[in-house]
């Protein structure tokens, strides 16, 4: 399957709204690519993919998530968190993915996790701060990734985890993980 | 040793202010216990010695973390959480302490943990809430106590993590799975 093969088959997968989105971390992903010295052309394939999943009815994911060993533990958590890991199954298994880098940025892109490569952290992040996204913090999150990858993903990790303190909702653990990973290694860089 | 003489050894291990906390804690324990059927007198003996390490050196604190095998991976986080499980160490070892409930209320008063006893629940919420406590959010929190200790202690652990989120420093991963199994059975209540 081609670029627009692929494109045009996401598109189809979701609403006009959602494919704008998805076009705005596609651009956004490129740019912080060529920022932070990664990957523009596989980040673009991450970003295309990212949200595959995300109008999937829950019963599917559900399904997905239990027969096909994904973590069962994320269904015990918001139901925002299941379309990551079932994306990355969905574009390994139907769109023929099969870069690790490319699927694990999928599969880690609503909730991070430790240890996050460039390339997770560039899709994760364009996907707080594309230009159409609009909520508290969102501006600050832009001005950081102006410079500092990490700095600007730990903000990002903050507004969600903020989100989730007002909502009286869980946290997931993986961004637990994933944000304090963030600080540790800013602590080591003197940041 | 009677309790008597618990209360003048511990009172000498800490600063004045530090003692008058403590006092707040213990009436706060008893008060707490008495209102969701705990047991005021072992509720008060944790209470006595929740905070008996807060003022040992670091470095004493630390050899203890290592040599007595308490988890390391403490070492990695806030000072402030060390003394918990080290004063659940001392309370054992010399203050002869030997009721499991007694100590693991010592040992998690400040991180929570997943499945907290009633126990755990009264100490760590007397922490918050005693009278001399005056943060932002301390009197929402009085307020839930009076009617459902678990919510009062999602409140708590709400302040916790909505601080350390504001001080970009690392949250510890116990208080998320506290939180998050709180709001579980909370849920499961349908509260």
């Amino acid at each position: 399957m081609n670029r627009n093969e692929m494109i045009a088959a996401v598109k189809a997968e979701m609403p006009e709204r959602r494919w704008k989105h998805t076009l705005g971390v596609m651009e956004t992903s490129i740019m912080l690519a060529e920022r932070f010295n990664g990957d523009p052309e596989r980040a673009e394939t991450a970003a295309i993919l990212h949200d595959v999943a995300k109008y999937w009815p829950t019963a599917r994911m559900e399904t997905i998530i239990r027969e096909r060993q994904l973590p069962e533990e994320l269904l015990q958590y918001d139901k925002e968190l299941w379309h990551a890991p079932v994306g990355a199954f969905v574009a390994e298994h139907d769109y023929g993915i099969w870069d690790l880098e490319i699927l694990d940025a999928i599969r880690y892109h609503t909730s991070g996790r430790e240890g996050m490569t460039l390339m997770d952290k560039i899709v994760c992040l364009a996907d707080y701060m594309e230009q159409g996204r609009d909520f508290p913090g969102v501006q600050r999150i832009r001005e950081l990734a102006e410079h500092n990858l990490d700095q600007a993903l730990v903000a990002g990790f903050d507004s969600t985890i903020g989100y989730l303190l007002q909502q009286g909702k869980r946290i997931f653990p993986l961004t637990i993980a994933a944000r304090n990973d963030l600080i540790s290694h800013l602590r080591e860089a003197g940041q």
